[in-house]
């Protein structure tokens, strides 16, 4: 039987880190999910990897040829195969994890952080299809972006392009972690909707179920469920995010005039709570040109897969563009 | 005597319209102004385009080879060759502008915005030569960008991205000619700076030189020349102008990563008076990983010559990509 080529698609995350076998469809052949254990060494997560590589490779029916490696992790430089200063990781300040997985898996292995990976990931087998300039979004504990230009991610000189989730709302705004004030991920992601709640229990009366949750227990679902329930502080607190998030991508289009905007991460399951708010000032605030003409959607991915998926599509692209660069050496 | 390869630059305003000769070192052989006539047709228009464009050749001493002509101009769509519904003109609502230049003289012809065209002229001939990744402002009446990512400009989806002047400042702030309100080019630009200075002497007391003027008369270099004599209100019109833009600009980083956003237009010419706050403001609300990395710079080319330049350097371009492309068309 001839073996499959696939990639492998690894999505570090802070708390879990998810590794699954990637087809040229984007199927996932076999996946799994373990602990990043970020706060020990990194040569323990190297050794925790290669264990659940094997894992996987016996899980894979088919014989499968593993041609490349894609990861998304936190301030992952494309450029430099490295992730830098990574925040509440105990990996030193520049984590040499391409070199480590080449050297593991002998396989041309890239990263880049987790939004670029889920844009690559959208252009390959999902929303963007087809889509040559777009922009990804992610809504999860933070904001994350990925943008595309001309079927390519835009990396910038430093390889930190993309850094959406921290461009400015107010100047004296929220507190973020990156230092500053004000950020956008500060109001439009799970933690940013969650800090409004609190806001809004602050500067309101009206009774809500929210009001019985602590701030360190509340998630975005349990707001969720409470605006579908009809909870008013709730649903208000979706139009506010909406607004602040619609504001922006109207900017967001006169910088780069996107084919579509996609949202993805756990915030975007609110469906039309958040999107019909944030299309609306989208569309408000947009440069007249732009109206009408521009997508905004959701993620098709499936969403326990996306970050896996994204990194496996990365891997898809590293190696298409590899050889696609070689043959034009050979001419040249 | 072998003939010299030329382009020639077209920059149409809404007043004059300026075209150059240029060659491949980015020197203008030959120039002329003349009026745009924008009120009278587009037939007229071209008419007189022939005819300058004759006088051009007689002026050229040694024989020029023309291989390509570029245009900078309003509401210009790069996908479509056309300018799009330019307002202050009566040339129609879709101007087939690259189709009557390409029929008038036979040779490829590429149009773009006028702050588009500008960006190219940087990175042939001005201060983004070897620079892959920047973006260019233009500070006349309105605010201009081009932005360019791996060595290319940016032109989305539709062929209208670079739209900065009509990212918001404020939700309720100052009407712009676009329809919507507190668009970043109603407070930097040399329109902008001037509306500042009659917020403030509404707001302020104090004496100025500057409320002996109407808002009609009133120029930027009036306000600069003010501010250099020690006018408190005009230089406080600068601190103004430069922390909004400085603040927006600290976003234009988030996105893009730029390794320089460069500064052109007459606005400009107040130099530090403009530059310092700018600076300061941006490198205040930049993402912190960005700080001390993004060069704020001013234009190095001629002032009098940029529009032409840039256009006349997205010809050069424009051939030169049009053999690329052939060559790897022969390839395939």
């Amino acid at each position: 039987m001839q073996s499959k080529a696939v990639t492998l698609g690894v999505d570090i995350g802070g708390t879990n880190t998810k590794i699954g076998v990637i087809d040229d469809s984007g199927n996932v052949l076999a996946h799994s999910s373990f602990p990043t254990n970020a706060e020990q060494n990194f040569n323990e997560f190297i050794n925790r990897f290669e264990f659940e590589v094997d894992v996987l490779r016996t899980k894979v029916n088919q014989q499968a040829n593993l041609l490349s490696v894609g990861i998304g992790a936190p301030n992952a430089n494309f450029y430099t195969g490295r992730m830098e200063y990574p925040v509440n990781f105990n990996w030193g300040e520049m984590v040499p994890i391409v070199d480590a997985i080449q050297n593991l898996l002998n396989v041309p292995t890239v990263i880049t952080n987790d939004a670029n990976a889920a844009a690559v990931g959208e252009m390959r087998f999902g929303a963007a299809q087809n889509m040559k300039n777009f922009v990804l979004i992610t809504l999860g504990t933070g904001l994350g972006s990925g943008i595309v230009v001309d079927g390519k991610l835009v990396h910038g000189k430093h390889g930190l392009a993309g850094e959406m989730g921290h461009i400015a709302v107010k100047a004296d705004g929220r507190k973020c972690n990156c230092g500053n004030r004000g950020c956008l991920e500060t109001y439009a992601s799970a933690t940013g909707i969650k800090r409004t709640v609190f806001k809004f229990m602050a500067d309101m009366n009206g009774t809500s179920p929210l009001r019985d949750i602590t701030f360190h227990d509340m998630t975005a679902k349990m707001i969720t469920e409470a605006a579908l329930d009809g909870d008013g502080l709730a649903s208000k607190a979706f139009i506010y995010t909406g607004e602040i998030l619609g504001t922006k991508l109207a900017d967001t289009v006169s910088y780069l005039n996107p084919e579509a905007i996609i949202l993805s991460g756990g915030l975007t399951r609110a469906g039309d709570l958040l999107m019909k708010p944030t299309r609306e000032y989208m569309e408000k605030y947009m440069f007249p040109v732009f109206r009408g003409k521009i997508q905004l959607m959701t993620s098709t991915l499936d969403g326990a897969n996306t970050a896996v998926l994204g990194a496996g599509a990365l891997a898809w692209d590293f190696i298409e563009q590899k050889e696609n660069s070689q043959s034009m050496m050979l001419v040249h």
